[in-house]
């Protein structure tokens, strides 16, 4: 157990990857928890694009990271001191602990839950997680997935994509296609997650192999914008739906262009439709049970990928932007 | 009465705007029409984007128009001589004349309707028509307009525009903010239509004016695409539906660059969709009896444009794209 709390810092608002220069690390006494507190040791921190787009200063639907202010970020961690009847030492929490090595749980804003029963710290982050929950309401509820689609899915090896292609499938796809960088994720994501076909954006031609193996897709969830957008777009089905979760290639780029194809929802009578997982917190229950229910029955695999170490926390939010994962990146702290 | 037939051919696929080489004016003998056949003599043509659309080469919801192959377009036309028990001369008729003095109308692919009683020729062609059809539907249909919103219109002194922004009124719109080119449509759209704020693209910023009037857009109509639909997506409210109806900055250009904005889509949970209005044609009769009432009771009026002369057709649908029209462009043959 650390004597002191590392804490990394926004130093630097990054205008590309996250580099030496835009993380500090400080190191402060360990917080003491106040009446209604808990101390927390953080286990695990999931990592998101999510923070990388809270290190801009832009508008979001969260506010900016501060400079000078912990990266923020979900995570897994253990009750070490409690002043609060919420919380009992040896308790595994999630929540928002952010990049250090020890957080506060508290009985307001930062109130952290316990894990449910059978739940592994990890899976609590991935398909328990935020995660699941965007491919589940992603696919199911702004998707409108049903029997018989052509489904597409970028990033399809990352933490989202892997659960949605597999979603899919058991949701009765007639064909699941997904699109991430290089052999090894495209073998992994047929003959491990059992996708249909996989198209290596590296080495092939995305727009000629969707327009072969895909001509007319019926859901295609975006998480990555750019050029592999425009391509799904120009392949839409009739009344297709385009679910905008994520624009990854344009995350560390002012100015990406457009998706100049939007035209074909017209021409399709097509659909793209954003939407934020945070607005489902209601629902994420019904989801988390039926999830549960699947990965009981083998029918879903929980993909994750570790990286140890808190200093490593900005190498390893770059492995989203580098393609550099397969399935969910989370820090071992 | 013309002795022979003047036929406008398309000679050329145009690359830009059309030219003196993109159509070709024929003179063929007058048709004779044969059983089950009528002969009619074209009186008024629609002039509508998407004649200029089915020009190129190039995937739409309807065939390209075939070198050699007269204009396709919508018009009125008079039935002069009838072997067809469903036409007899002297009905007026509404149905695809193309650019010519007269037309055949059969009982199959060349089917015309008569027009309604009360209903002028032009009137068929402007609010009884698919301008006002797409509309219409685009606006409540797709948009989901509901009391209380902020709308926002793209082309607003154009056929379509002119009608969404005085349909949206009557549905009860907060604000309607019309976005137009030149101070007399501005003018019109405010002072004749009753829009609430106009903006001129031409003289104005249109992302600052609309960041002053409509920080929070619930419906954005776009007609026109480029930065208009940037600007209009940057200023998306939560939850607000952007209606895809045509794009009209882009028809001439190739590789038109997309709404870099879209992502806009994600923060606000925004969704854009496209419609063709022709998926709505079993439900006209209800709008057109919608707007037929409003139209008597005085709280919606038809905005035409007339140009006199087939062989103006070519301009005539110049206007469309250099803005040189108010409401809904018409050639009187």
């Amino acid at each position: 157990m650390s004597e002191r709390n590392r804490r990394l810092v926004l130093a630097e608002r990054p205008t590309a990857m996250v580099d030496a220069s835009t993380v500090r690390t400080e190191e402060a006494e360990i917080p003491v928890p106040a009446q209604g507190e808990a101390l927390t040791r953080v286990r695990y921190i999931s990592i998101d694009p999510t923070i990388r787009t809270r290190m801009n200063d832009a508008p979001g639907y969260l506010p900016p990271i501060g400079i000078g202010e912990v990266v923020r970020a979900g995570g897994v961690a253990e009750v070490i001191e409690s002043n609060s009847g919420r919380y009992t030492p040896g308790d595994m929490l999630f929540g928002m602990t952010g990049w250090q090595d020890y957080a506060i749980a508290d009985e307001g804003g930062n109130r952290m839950q316990r894990l449910p029963a059978g739940v592994s710290p990890t899976s609590a982050l991935s398909v328990f997680g935020m995660t699941g929950m965007t491919a589940y309401f992603g696919l199911i509820d702004v998707g409108k997935v049903a029997e018989g689609d052509v489904v597409v899915v970028s990033g399809a090896a990352g933490a989202t994509g892997s659960t949605v292609g597999q979603i899919a499938k058991i949701k009765g796809a007639s064909k699941v296609v997904g699109i991430a960088g290089g052999p090894e994720k495209c073998a992994w994501i047929v003959d491990e997650l059992g996708f249909d076909v996989a198209i290596d954006y590296k080495s092939e031609d995305v727009r000629r192999r969707l327009k072969a193996e895909a001509p007319a897709i019926d859901v295609y969830f975006d998480n990555v914008g750019g050029e592999i957008l425009n391509a799904a777009l120009a392949n839409i089905a009739m009344r297709g739906r385009v679910v905008l979760c994520g624009a990854i290639s344009g995350y560390n780029e002012r100015n990406a262009p457009g998706p100049s194809n939007y035209t074909m929802l017209i021409v399709r009578r097509g659909r793209m439709e954003g939407f934020i997982i945070l607005d489902y917190v209601d629902r994420y229950a019904e989801a988390q049970a039926q999830i549960g229910a699947w990965l009981a029955e083998g029918r879903i695999k929980a993909a994750e990928h570790l990286v140890e170490g808190l200093e490593n926390a900005p190498d390893a939010l770059n492995l989203l932007f580098t393609g550099g994962n397969t399935g969910k990146v989370i820090v071992k702290v």
